[in-house]
């Protein structure tokens, strides 16, 4: 697997755009992905009750495990929006797949922005046909800029691997800055922005091959990252397969399908991570690694609270080594601890072990804290089990954005 | 039951001090309470799997049901200290018994500040004599101050009810501004700063009456507080009983056991939204109601979500009528929610209903946002059970202040 340049126009037969469609203020704001042929499609969403209309007309399109373009907007979330905005969602569906001459079941939809905001789907539609007159390898960079929010960057990235004698190619746009704690389908209990993901790739992949494959990728990468703790209502990852590289099609759990899982994995944590990095206000970025548990339940459950600990974040930002903030959180999990056979470590630095925290080595952890990437690391010492979670600091810049958001 | 003046020194036999030893920089430090004679006491304590040691001292103590004296210090937690900080605690407690001349497992303690740091027992130890003579019924001011720590103003109050022919009082001080998310003793899963509360009382009231009392007062008052959603590893409550108001003896679930209680409650509630209003940074008080879940704990799970969203308390900072996240909020709780029969109200004005979120009400939310103190209710319209939360919103100065706590 080798790390090449551009994101979902990288596999053979997608295309994409982006537009200026006036549902925001002179930006772009509206993008579409779009494969020559119809494509194996699989996708994620989040586990919210409150659902947003294109989250639901996603689950409905997809149940044939078939799609071929994708539209995203931003700047409204469109939910709950009532009965209107999900026929709204429709009609844009099939305005596009008469636009590109394809069936409209296979037209995938997602918004991001503001809840509630009447929807106007009439922008959109009226924007189309320019929209898909613009599809092109180049227009990846703009369908990548046309989804974000209050991102500062835009997140892509794209790999190519060998399967069999062919090369395959697997790329992704994100979007993700703000209510970011995704917990999407398979995800357990304790995991869970509006974060937006689109994968294509041009490998041919049995559809259970590909459902689980995006199933476990998600798992260990969106649904282990947190900015603020709060779950989005319109959180969707969506892959398409094509098929156009022409490689012997990936059986689950066969050689070629480790390989391929292995690159979406790296595609998927990848992408994961620049949302972290690019949390609103973040200035750290901060992964918590539960080591020793007794179940991978109890680990997730231990980093979810310590990631999502406000005093933890907090003091993160003012690179002040408060260990007892961590261990207090790590105590609020609900799940049974061994104190006096707990250690945490900061960046590799053990700062705390046998129920007391090592004062004297404070001075050295605030140096510590002064890097960019903290590690914090806790060994339960109570079994075999591991969970890892990455999120970022709590500054005032995430208060400034959010007191005002619009 | 009325309002009276003073706090814990307004019951009969109860004396308290407060003084600087030296653990902070010459601020109050050293609080002191203590009856004439021996009384019943009970207490609730934090669920968090780290306990302080002045935790597991009290626990102890209160085996046999009764206490003399609390000795409270602010500046350090004792948490964390290991078996030396345990021993510490028990060794304040065994000075203290011999300066007052009580029995050491009548003296209760009690600590809150930074965790992991020295416990400095020794300044606390020698503090004792000056500590003890200046007990005085005026001292309770200077109690009241000595727990403080990012505390902005004191919280005491007291109340005098009538038992049969006597008159029977109840007072209490508390403290608490930051880590304040209470989970004591009885309350359910999603419940849970360091928050301290001390109360007295006159009252002669059997132990097992003074037990329940105390545990559904603090259910519904410090365990339904959230300032920052960070559980504490020092939430102590206790309350003396000395039955020097004379009053027959007080059985559970008699006429005068519901005086007493409605007494209680009221104590309880008023001090602890006193710590919410006092929340580190809070500029709006915020109440909110679930009503018409199908069970308690529905409607508890919900309010919590709700109440620790950092997006809904950063909206209400800016009074932006961000009901998406209200929403997002409440559907991320894990409770199913049918979302057509869902009404969310904002201080009394209905802003969602029928699954849609009314936007032409923006300008008259917007304006009842202005106010201080803000409601949310929501009638999920599923049952008859609800339950009510109160929490503040999360300004940039919740990060000042605990980006640098030391």
């Amino acid at each position: 697997m080798k790390k090449i340049s551009c994101s979902v126009t990288a596999p053979e037969g997608f295309l994409a755009s982006g537009i200026k469609s006036g549902i925001k203020d002179n930006k772009l704001d509206l993008g579409l992905i779009f494969s020559k042929v119809p494509a194996r499609a699989v996708g994620v969403f989040t586990k919210n009750e409150i659902k947003a209309a294109p989250v639901e007309v996603c689950q409905k399109n997809l149940k044939n495990g078939q799609a071929q373009a994708i539209i995203v907007n931003s700047g409204n979330a469109n939910c709950l929006c009532g009965k209107k905005g999900f026929n709204q969602a429709v009609s844009i569906t099939k305005h596009l797949s008469s636009c590109l001459a394809i069936r409209t079941e296979d037209v995938l939809i997602a918004s991001t922005g503001v809840i509630g905001k009447p929807f106007p789907a009439d922008k959109i539609i009226s924007a189309l046909p320019r929209l898909v007159n613009k599809l092109s390898r180049s227009g990846a960079l703009a369908a990548a800029k046309a989804i974000m929010t209050t991102d500062l960057f835009l997140k892509q990235v794209a790999v190519k691997m060998k399967i069999g004698a062919k090369e395959v190619k697997l790329g992704g746009i994100a979007k993700g800055s703000g209510m970011i704690y995704p917990n999407m389908v398979s995800a357990g209990d304790s995991f869970g922005a509006t974060m937006l993901c689109f994968l294509t790739t041009d490998a041919c992949i049995e559809q259970n091959a590909l459902t689980k494959s995006l199933s476990d990728a998600v798992d260990e990468s969106f649904n282990a990252i947190t900015v603020d703790g709060d779950m989005s209502t319109n959180d969707t990852v969506i892959i398409l397969a094509n098929s156009l590289s022409g490689n012997p099609e990936i059986k689950y759990r066969s050689r070629n399908y480790k390989i391929f899982q292995s690159a979406l994995k790296y595609v998927a944590s990848y992408l994961a991570k620049e949302i972290v990095r690019d949390g609103e206000g973040a200035s750290k970025f901060i992964e918590i690694e539960i080591k020793g548990a007794k179940s991978k339940t109890d680990a997730q459950k231990i980093a979810s609270r310590i990631a999502n600990s406000n005093l933890v974040k907090t003091a993160i930002a003012g690179e002040d080594p408060n260990v007892g903030r961590i261990a207090a959180a790590a105590g609020a999990a609900g799940v049974r601890l061994d104190v006096p056979k707990l250690d945490i470590y900061l960046s590799g630095l053990k700062i705390m072990s046998a129920g007391q925290i090592h004062y004297q080595v404070r001075t050295k952890a605030r140096r510590l804290l002064q890097n960019k990437k903290i590690k914090i690391l806790l060994n339960l010492n109570a079994g075999a089990n591991r969970a890892s979670i990455w999120t970022c600091d709590l500054t005032e810049g995430y208060i400034k954005i959010n007191a005002k958001y619009n």
